[in-house]
């Protein structure tokens, strides 16, 4: 295999603002060969996600920048087409964190099984993947929702927020979710469950809309977007509220540093709890995660959707997309067929 | 004594922006009689607190607003001077939440003795008293610093602020306080042993005084005060670093809503914790928190000023000057001596 070719997409420049075509560059190199320990991965999915805006960018933030010209990381199920790993031989599908690129070589330690038993195979970029894992580490271990809580969800018909607004009910929560589109807040009440969802684009005053869906407060708010839906959220919290802090995708593509209303009065007048999360701090459970979200689906406790953008030629497509609100549930691209 | 008197300063109207002496009213009115399980008090100290301005306004807040023509609540040092509760008798000094008054009824389970062998009584409404606790729980359960941690506290030479930083001293943070003064920032670093000082109005760029004051950035920080210093201080915090909201000084007296920049992207970041903090929630282990502070104090640990007006007819002055910032230490009015 030595002469063949694989394709990649490289970062060609830093986005001002919202990111464009011309961002992302389209390359074709030497597929390369595994090392020691090593495997050669050919991508099935590849997975698009808000944080990836971050790593665009030169400034700090929690997870490195990209460099211009490198390819970018990226979740990825994929086959074994070559393993020098104990753990893995040709045909498998694993999952890790890959390269934007129809094939990539990885270390063994670095991939996971997938099981196309289980579950179809996508989801292990999805609902039982990084997506899920965060939904639900987000709401047991930070939101912690207890029966007869009001939590409200932000991004509620996204790839984290439709797992959340579940994981929340399922705890015994009235959930409220926030989206952006009535096709996205019917899903929501219609087939996941949620108690009531607002749609902040229609909403002629979000707060009063979002009063009228919580009618007892706020106890709990996981938040994707930030921004006014989050000002909104803000202002009706309860005594000793907890927010999770999972994403601001309505702040990633600003040129200026935004502004807003101040809202540490209120989380001081509400001894309100306001906390930061990263998935990548629970990489020692993530176990436990899929087994709880693999029992909620078997019991049909736990509906997901994908939005699957076809060929790989499209990831930077189903990336921008993401910044429009269109995709509902996991945004994906389906790279290639297992063999 | 049925024919005798006392004064009350009496809310008189609600301030828009900063109070004024205009909303305070002196009226003389016949001194009320002890009923049943209840204590006459006369005032010897008054305590005067930013929380207050909260109380004087219609909106909400985590303590019912006064009524205007009311007269209004504080904490109080005092002599007992009849009694009809079996915990107290006359020459008692006691300490509570009474009015601002120099006479007031109480039911004795709401009083507590001061113990004048102790020390000086006044510090039962400040180092000893609700400032004290207020600061030592906040540092102890809500910023938790471990030994080696870089902690800032804004309000830093005020009542709570002064406590806080020797508290997180003690625990064995290194500790910047911002204050806004050369002579309150060199009382922290010659008389309470901070470990540097920022003084943020003559700071031509405080964000980078107060990185030069922390060059490994923040871990904790205990805030008073909001505004300017607090979102120089959020640009610090380093990964897990906690904060706790204790007061917003800066804001009380704002006649529209605050803005500032959005500052949930780098709770995000940095998994940052964010906890709002009242000491009313501790009334439980208030003992727990006095025993501490006591023996601190004994053995040299924790220094305290106090800034002292006399006469009761300068109450309003004494609050109006916590929002100029001249108090150093807790702000008290010493309204009569012990008989």
């Amino acid at each position: 295999m030595a002469d063949a070719t694989t394709r990649q997409w490289r970062l060609a420049s830093r986005p001002t603002g919202e990111p464009t075509a011309e961002n992302f560059d389209l390359v074709t190199v030497e597929r390369p060969d595994p090392g020691h320990d090593e495997v050669l991965v050919r991508t099935l999915y590849l997975s698009v996600d808000p944080y990836m805006r971050g790593r665009m960018s030169a400034a700090e933030s929690y997870a490195d920048p990209w460099a211009v010209g490198d390819p970018m990381a990226a979740g990825v199920v994929g086959e074994v087409i070559e393993s020098n790993h104990d753990g893995f031989e040709a045909g498998d599908v694993v999952t890790g964190n890959l390269l934007w690129a129809e094939h990539a070589v990885a270390d063994g330690d670095e991939l996971r099984q997938v099981d196309p038993e289980l579950a179809p195979i996508s989801t292990a970029l999805g609902v039982l993947g990084m997506t899920g894992v965060t939904a639900y580490f987000g709401m047991t271990d930070v939101v912690e929702p207890v029966p007869g809580d009001t939590v409200v969800v932000s991004g509620a018909a996204g790839a984290v927020g439709s797992v959340t607004g579940q994981v929340a009910s399922l705890a015994g929560a009235r959930v409220v979710g926030v989206a952006g589109s009535e096709r996205k807040c019917d899903w929501l009440t219609d087939d996941l469950g949620f108690d009531a969802a607002v749609n902040y684009r229609e909403a002629d005053d979000l707060g009063a809309a979002l009063a009228d869906a919580c009618p007892d407060g706020v106890d709990g708010y996981f938040d994707n977007v930030g921004g006014p839906v989050t000002d909104a959220v803000f202002s009706l919290l309860n005594v000793r509220a907890s927010v999770a802090v999972c994403g601001q995708i309505s702040q990633y593509n600003a040129t200026e540093q935004p502004t807003g209303p101040r809202k540490l009065g209120q989380v001081l007048q509400k001894r309100a709890t306001v906390e930061g999360f990263l998935v990548g701090d629970y990489e020692d459970r993530w176990g436990e995660a899929l087994t709880r979200l693999g029992a909620f689906i078997e019991a049909g406790d736990l509906s997901y959707r994908e939005s699957v953008v076809d060929g790989f030629e499209n990831a930077p497509e189903a990336f921008l997309g993401l910044f429009d609100g269109e995709n509902i549930g996991k945004q994906l691209v389906a790279v290639a067929d297992r063999e």
